[in-house]
């Protein structure tokens, strides 16, 4: 890692932890860039807006979650228990993106376009390993080989949904503990029926 | 029926076509007062505001639903296939539904609250209706008596998941043909897969 990189590595860190604490909104630039020792305009080097920044603190987290369902996917276990841990991995990493960015109920509405490119691009990779899931379960003979196409793509929607929707309902928008534990009981529910539903 | 709910049932009829075709926010109440015959002041006396007159239009589409529902549920198929009939058929009517109410953007955000109620009370009759149909399931042997309690709510949150996921990411919140078109593919996948899934 050169100079420059790890200086940014530094600068997402200290971004992170301010987002995490007091929202999006409520951070400045002035702040991050004292947490990492330098002043505002060297920040702006690295980060021309704060959008810029939070944009990259998020896909950051994205590759991070990413990574990790690789590794997953590259385990000796059955597909079946991949797509279980999959679910159970993604709840959680969406639990600490919330923490990240909804602080503050405008800003979500604010970055809904910036949000809306960094998402399109992690359901692709999503996608592609959720699809290698399947296809390893249908390889092995643990998923009926005649799945529709689509299958994949509804799955990922499915799990999308109960969380948006759930979301939608409850107030400013703001999840709480008990939503996440309801949340996550769905979630189970509904996994255990789908993979009886998808199996050879 | 007296000459009050007559005419109420007028006014009914007239709002909803004019909401139809010209959205929530375009639409006065001179031109529904003008079309059913009635002065403005006379139409006010039935419904005090626009907003009543729509919660009122809306509610009445969710009970014909939920009558159309009540007669499935009566039929004598099997639970699998009123399930399959029941997502068919909710598609279809909150297809009709929007074209009520989201002509124009801005008009969900500003009615929310009015439809947070009415959905609220729409989803406890829903629960209902597909409660009956899995324990219908369940009685016969259709289904695995051992499913979790938690499994219809889980099904209806994920249908209204599905539908709320697209409406957040395409184009100005509009459902065009093509959206309709792959959320009936989605719908039919998830339905075959839970199908299989519950099944004893």
């Amino acid at each position: 890692m050169n100079d420059n990189s790890l200086k940014e590595k530094e600068i997402l860190e200290a971004a992170r932890n301010r987002f995490a604490h007091y929202g999006f909104s409520k951070v400045t630039m002035e702040e991050i860039a004292s947490d990492v020792g330098m002043g505002k305009a060297s920040l702006y080097y690295y980060f021309p807006t704060k959008e810029d920044l939070f944009k990259s603190v998020i896909n950051k987290e994205q590759n991070l979650f990413a990574e990790e369902i690789e590794k997953l996917v590259g385990r000796k276990i059955s597909a079946e228990n991949k797509l279980k841990n999959y679910v159970k991995k993604r709840l959680e990493f969406f639990h600490e993106l919330v923490n990240l960015s909804t602080l503050n109920v405008n800003t979500f509405v604010d970055l809904k376009l910036l949000f809306k490119e960094l998402f399109e691009d992690f359901e692709k990779k999503e996608l592609q390993l959720l699809q290698r899931i399947l296809d390893e379960g249908k390889m092995n003979g643990e998923f009926d080989s005649r799945l529709r196409h689509e299958t994949t793509l509804t799955f990922l929607h499915l799990l999308q949904g109960l969380r948006l929707r759930m979301i939608k309902f409850i107030k400013d928008n703001r999840m709480e503990r008990g939503n996440y534990d309801e949340l996550r009981v769905e979630m189970t529910v509904f996994v255990e029926i789908f993979i009886k539903g998808i199996k050879a």
